[in-house]
């Protein structure tokens, strides 16, 4: 048997060539003769049924296309996963929160009719630094004044680098080569003296990818802060201030039962063959489509089989785009316990595993819900223990920034997104020290008829649910466009 | 259809369940009943026929062990690749040397009766900086003795750095968190003031990865110096100094041959069911064994479909060691024209595409052979470009190191090694910074029935056919051990 017609039967899966693979006269005949049903040729197929593939779905569909959106999960909403505490609450194990300027996750909330609120934010924050916890007003922890004048001066630096930095083609920036030759930790180590400075820094970072600022190219945080609109301060701080009432999943969840049967769950993408058209197979299954539009984490999207092989640039772009890691953790209590200690549930802290906390409770504040992020290497530790060492952990921080009430919660939910076979990480993807300008492969433009979105290949907003939009928006501009 | 069901069809391919994914009493007896024979249980299966995996496949035969071994081309060598110019004449389009300590590939061949010889480097060699040529004998080019004195400066700094590191667990050493946290760019850039030296340091750096060296981690360098047995000239010099008469891809071809039918052609494992027994899916075949030794460059190991998912710290570890990028142009001459004008064939250059040539003439020096490698960012640029500009690009480099003779080649062959699927990349793979010690996974540790085992995965003599060897080596006693 020869490699051309082993692919192909590997493309077609189990349905054969003669049903999966085909869309010539001949195989057309075969089919009739066979009294298989001719295939459907879709206008568009989507994989993936988070918010930028359902996005993309819900235009095509607006503009009178036919498309179908291919799952794997047998939920949508990708990196929106909402467990149900009640009818109406949850607690968010993915993406959560809005911010001011992302109006277009905004208009959806809107538009589907789903509130928003404030993050809880009346009263104190907590400091734990060097054993020592502190509670603060406002948005500065009382940190050193050295250190924290280091902090703002960085910061300040930062956005001017970032001013000269495209966010969707950083490698144009006149200074790109030289930024994007040093990770993150290594510009903070020239440029902070203090250590608890580049303490907050890295936890800044981590708070941003959920990985090690070592592992980051500088250019990928300057091109994320002009993504956000120029402020590094927006990606720490007001990017987290908006929340959804019954949780964000609702938005994918009102988008697919719109879309009804065109949204098909339990369906993973395994291979691609594209060309005039594109055939996405899995399993036994395979569906037809003039374009297709993949809206995979990268890296899984990296992983999927092409026929023909994606081009070297895309390929090893994505090579070079994991994943970062964060363990996302919840404890329920009856009541928000800390708010009657005059807490507002937020600490920040230099010590692990969750060093940074936020009220996560229901609007009416019942039940009292604190979240806390075990991100990047803190993260790790916990790959090979129990969910019970997990829960344990967690609950030991809750306790350390707000008292042993902490340690018994009515409930707990953590969710590792490194384990999730259809994730492999979290917050987004990031690109290490080279990587932008040494392959200057946009995400965006399309190869044949392969469209690519995502949060993360999103210039404006990467990696928010508002990015995740506008990526999907745009693909679905540009496959319109081109049929 | 539940995800569960799915899935597994998925892993079983075209023969569904009852051939492909059953291996219990139930399915046996529906296999009989449909007159399907019952599936092969090998002892081990091992993926990739290159010499990691004929090595291994070698040995678990030779302990009377059953193995089948299964490869996606419709060759064997993986990335040893040699174009036949005429009967035992070839140029190596792919890895071609050896050197002193590199026992077991000497071993190999010397048991398989393939001959070596040296690397021909009789006469003065060429340094092109700054658009001027020089030429000059031995190994130190007649840079700036500043420059060279800062290059040995930097040399010996690293083997003192590398003493301490353990080339099989590098996070074990005590700097490795410093040493990880930078690239090797980074390390250069504090340790070398002239540009000239920086500029031969990057150039080794190309030549030991295909891969710039911002793109790298410290550690990951240091690692490899271990690697080579501590010195980092070993790296850049000696270790090219052995060739393979007719070729180094005659080891696998003989390796192979005495497998015989054990090796299985064109067939591209897609899919790894792993547990008790491992079933590994290629189109509609499926193979079944105990355990599982797979050889695949680390970035495609980590693009199969594994049932169950793989842990958390492996499958992040293969989103994060990509592979670097490299075309390896070999230009035919009549006679080897340089030699007559005193010149070796070996140029080091400042400028690209391809800044390193040697002669890679065959043993008798007919016909001539200069071979010169675009690496990393220089190989990049020939991507979206046509074979004919490859092809010129490749021969005004070699004109320019050994004058207009070279513009008027007999026969021209190159390859750009990111275009293989089955590659997609060279030399190897390496660790971005903070990998290493962000997840300390040895490839060597098997997961329950899986084995790992690559050039790139080997402690010793990593990316290197020896490396190759020994790592098949020690997959094979590992699994010999577990049957």
């Amino acid at each position: 048997m020869t490699r051309d017609v082993r692919r192909r039967e590997l493309l077609a899966g189990g349905a054969g060539l003669a049903a999966g693979g085909a869309l010539g006269d001949a195989a057309t005949a075969a089919a009739r003769r066979r009294r298989v049903p001719r295939p459907v040729l879709y206008d568009v197929a989507v994989v993936g049924a988070g918010l930028a593939g359902l996005t993309a779905a819900t235009a095509i569909r607006a503009a009178g296309r036919s498309v179908i959106v291919l799952e794997a999960r047998e939920r949508v909403g990708g990196r929106n996963f909402d467990h149900v505490l009640s009818p109406g609450k949850v607690v968010e194990l993915g993406g959560q929160w809005a911010g001011p300027g992302q109006d277009r996750v905004l208009a959806l909330a809107r538009r589907l009719g789903v509130a928003t609120f404030d993050t809880y934010s009346n009263g104190n924050s907590v400091y734990y630094a060097n054993g020592q916890l502190q509670t603060y007003s406002g948005d500065i922890p009382p940190a050193d004044p050295a250190s924290l004048g280091e902090l703002e001066a960085l910061i300040l630096e930062l956005n001017k680098m970032a001013a000269s930095v495209p966010a969707a083609a950083a490698w144009e920036a006149p200074d790109a080569d030289t930024w994007d030759r040093q990770t993150i930790e290594t510009f903070f180590g020239q440029t902070l003296a203090s250590a608890e400075a580049r303490n907050l820094a890295d936890l800044s970072i981590r708070g941003v990818y959920g990985e090690e600022a070592e592992e980051i190219s500088l250019l990928d945080l300057l091109q994320a802060i002009t993504g956000v609109g120029g402020d590094f301060n927006t990606l720490i701080g007001s990017a987290q201030s908006i929340r959804f009432v019954g949780g964000p999943q609702q938005l994918s969840e009102k988008l697919a039962a719109a879309l009804g049967k065109r949204v098909k769950l339990g369906v993973p993408v395994l291979a691609v063959q594209h060309g005039s058209h594109v055939t996405l197979a899995s399993g036994s299954e395979s569906f037809h489509a003039r374009r297709a539009i993949l809206t995979l984490p990268k890296t899984l999207s990296g992983r999927l089989v092409y026929e023909p092989a994606l081009p070297p640039a895309r390929d090893q772009l994505l090579q070079r785009e994991p994943n970062g890691s964060v363990v996302k953790c919840n404890a329920i209590y009856a009541t928000p316990f800390w708010r009657e200690q005059g807490t507002n549930g937020q600490a920040t802290s230099d010590t692990g595993p969750i060093r940074i906390t936020y009220d996560n409770s229901p609007p009416d504040g019942k039940p009292g819900v604190l979240v806390g992020f075990m991100e990047g290497n803190d993260s790790r530790l916990f790959y090979n223990r129990s969910a019970a060492a997990r829960r344990q952990a967690a609950l030991e921080c809750f306790a350390r920034y707000f008292g042993k009430q902490a340690l018994s919660p009515i409930g707990y939910y953590d969710l590792a997104w490194a384990t999730e076979p259809y994730t492999r990480g979290a917050y987004g993807s990031f690109n290490p020290p080279g990587v932008l300008t040494s392959l200057r492969d946009p995400l965006s433009e399309p190869l044949g008829s392969l469209y690519y979105a995502s949060a993360d290949a999103s210039p404006t907003w990467p990696g928010y649910m508002d990015g995740a939009i506008r990526s999907g928006e745009a693909a679905a501009g540009a496959v319109l466009a081109s049929l």
